[in-house]
């Protein structure tokens, strides 16, 4: 399938010189938060239509996008001025007659899930955000209104509305022609109601869509993903002390231009420099673990904030938090034995790493055999609660019941699984 | 949908006075190895058509399915002698029109994946056995001839053929009559042939069909099965070694009436008695240790043997190989301790255990990830080869080196599978 992206727009409440579609959000151009989702969809066919400082932009997206093999059309409309209108009619040209396609604006940003989505569809549709919450000013959006099942109207000034426009629309170019030659994009909408029906396609809970006008819409669109960009298996750690840390590293990390692999190495340097601290200071080891911990939330956010989460990232962090976990925790012990010589606190734990490593292998295979991993407050403690444990415990230089508490607790956790496990299966 | 099975025969060449679907082939009655897999593929509603101590066979089904809420209907065939044909009629009867439904022969042994398959099915279907080298006695199997896709011929004495009846149809009742009354069953297929096109349904590689005409004939198929009842995934010293013992044991211990659980229990006894040998004498433990490995087979196997896998079963046993491993790894490290006053060896066996079970995480994350789990001989060792170095090396003294060989090797084996992911993932 082909897709069109309107950038032709001046966007100059934006107040800047820089085109609309080359602003960044979080360490990506607008323009590349529209293509991206496109590509992972698997759609290499994209219509570009430019105007303002067209060429800048062509050349940007020739540059960045030059080992992806896509096939651009950068079509100019040199009356830009006069509405995206006439942008979508230009584009429309390049298709053949009943050719589904996708159109987008480069000024809006949207959850990757919604193409994904949208291209398991067959009709016309056009993307409707319902959740009101998402918006800044409702004045700057484009409403429709939707009624059996359709879009009936669409219009910055509609009083009676069911959601705003997303922006996104599955269309489909058939023969006839439409009359208007210019104005907004919703004018050339409402011809094309005219000729064909078109469905509404609502975002599902934790999707988004942003229009990005100003200063403003944009920084509200980077604070709601930088707010989002946790996981929902995040702990009650992670979730309520270590994200509100990391977003801030984040934040300012995302601006290099460097790959989240590099702060997934950074930060198991990092254990490495907390499990040794632990000769010189229990209180500073404490402390650069429970950094460690925060630490560890970076080169996630930073690869599902550009859009960049890959297999072999997930991968490779599994294997570094095992390795960085255990050399934590023989370092504390070590060191500890080095102080106190009670050399039983190595007994306990080697039962805590076990334990923990034993917790993880269960949740993979619960997620294989059961496509479902148990959650309960009396679980093995994740990631995120063992570190923070490690913090509080350590900062008392209470190492030894910490190793005892840990042991005891993780093992359980494991008897726990093992019944939840039994229960649930019901089998003879 | 509905299954007749057909177990009125009297079963002569038993030379037993025991009927023949009541006669157990590894822990299981021929009976059983026919119901089981229906109910595993959710057929609840079985007509049994009985003749030969007809009572003493509704009996046994009644009381070894009474909590599986299984319709049962019994037909009783007092004709039996003259043929099977007439029992299919008599259950026939017991369908409504235009009803399809699964016939079985009560003394066939068949693998359970045929009937998940073949309920994917619309059309009618005989299942067909080309796989000769699984056949006996090919004078005493009813031959099928296949054309341009359908069955066009069947019977004991053809002379041209393609395959062997494997003895289980799909069938539908149409609402024609049927002319013989009488005689073998595959006459009363030959009718059916000139109502309904039958088309030939072949067993996969690995699929398994066996008709039990004598004890002879029963012991082949009991060979069978005990020979094909290791897993894929078996490393070297499972397929070479391990399981060619293990069969033995288990060939004895499924007779018991004990759930394969009772054998995961008591390997895992074993292994705390193996671990703690090591105090005692390294050739002691080292030979213990090996007993495990191959006695570890045996809950899968009779698992397997008597169709009662379950995902439970799967779970529990790899909770207890973690901690087993553990054990008898930390054993040997302390015996040895204790005797050398090396404590380095304590260092090098916390990461050959870390390694085993973070090559374990990895492995179930690979299926996850990548539906996918890499296999290399440069991989960390699997479990039976682990054991068999940790024999190997234990009666010869051996432990430092060993332990110290093991870290390594199995820490670098995890190198190498994230290397192997790395190239296999292909993202950017």
């Amino acid at each position: 399938m082909k897709a069109i992206i309107l950038a032709a727009g001046r966007g100059e409440r934006m107040n800047s010189s820089l085109p609309k579609p080359l602003h960044k959000v979080l360490g990506l151009s607008l323009i590349e938060r529209v293509i991206i989702p496109l590509l992972k969809a698997g759609i290499k066919e994209i219509i570009v239509v430019l105007g303002y400082k067209g060429e800048e932009i062509e050349n940007y997206l020739k540059k960045k996008f030059k080992d992806k093999k896509i096939n651009f059309q950068f079509v100019y409309n040199n009356d830009y001025e006069k509405g995206n209108g006439a942008s979508f009619l230009l584009a429309l040209k390049r298709l053949k007659a009943d050719e589904p396609f996708l159109l987008l604006m480069a000024d809006h940003i949207y959850s990757p899930t919604i193409i994904e989505r949208l291209l398991k569809e067959k009709d016309s549709f056009i993307v409707v955000n319902q959740n009101f919450s998402l918006i800044k000013d409702l004045a700057e959006e484009t409403k429709v209104k939707i009624n059996n099942g359709y879009l009936v109207a669409i219009g910055k000034d509609l009083k009676d509305f069911d959601g705003v426009d997303g922006g996104i629309f599955l269309l489909r170019r058939k023969d006839w022609q439409l009359n208007k030659k210019e104005g907004e994009l919703c004018l050339i909408i409402k011809e094309y109601l005219k000729k064909e029906k078109i469905k509404p396609f609502y975002l599902k809970k934790d999707e988004y869509v942003f229009n990005i006008n100003d200063q403003e819409s944009k920084k509200w669109a980077s604070n709601y993903l930088l707010n989002h960009c946790g996981k929902k298996e995040d702990g009650i750690i992670s979730r309520n002390i270590n994200r509100k840390i990391s977003k801030l590293f984040t934040q300012f990390l995302i601006n290099l231009n460097c790959s989240p692999l590099t702060f997934t190495i950074i930060n198991f340097l990092l254990t490495i420099l907390a499990a040794f601290s632990f000769f010189f200071s229990n209180i500073l080891g404490a402390f650069l673990v429970q950094l460690v911990s925060i630490f560890d939330g970076v080169d996630g956010e930073i690869a599902r904030l550009k859009l960049a989460t890959t297999k072999f990232g997930a991968y490779l962090d599994a294997i570094l938090d095992r390795y960085g976990d255990t050399i934590i925790m023989l370092s504390l012990a070590f060191a500890h034995y080095l102080k106190t010589n009670q050399d039983l606190i190595f007994f306990w734990t080697i039962w805590a790493i076990l334990g923990s490593n034993i917790s993880m292998i269960l949740k993979e295979k619960e997620k294989l055999l059961f496509s479902y991993s148990f959650t309960n407050p009396l679980l093995p403690p994740s990631r995120d609660l063992r570190l923070f444990l490690i913090f509080l415990f350590g900062i008392f230089n209470q190492l030894f019941p910490l190793v005892i508490f840990l042991a005891i607790f993780i093992n359980l956790g494991v008897l726990i699984r093992l019944l939840l496990v039994k229960r649930f299966a019901k089998e003879d």
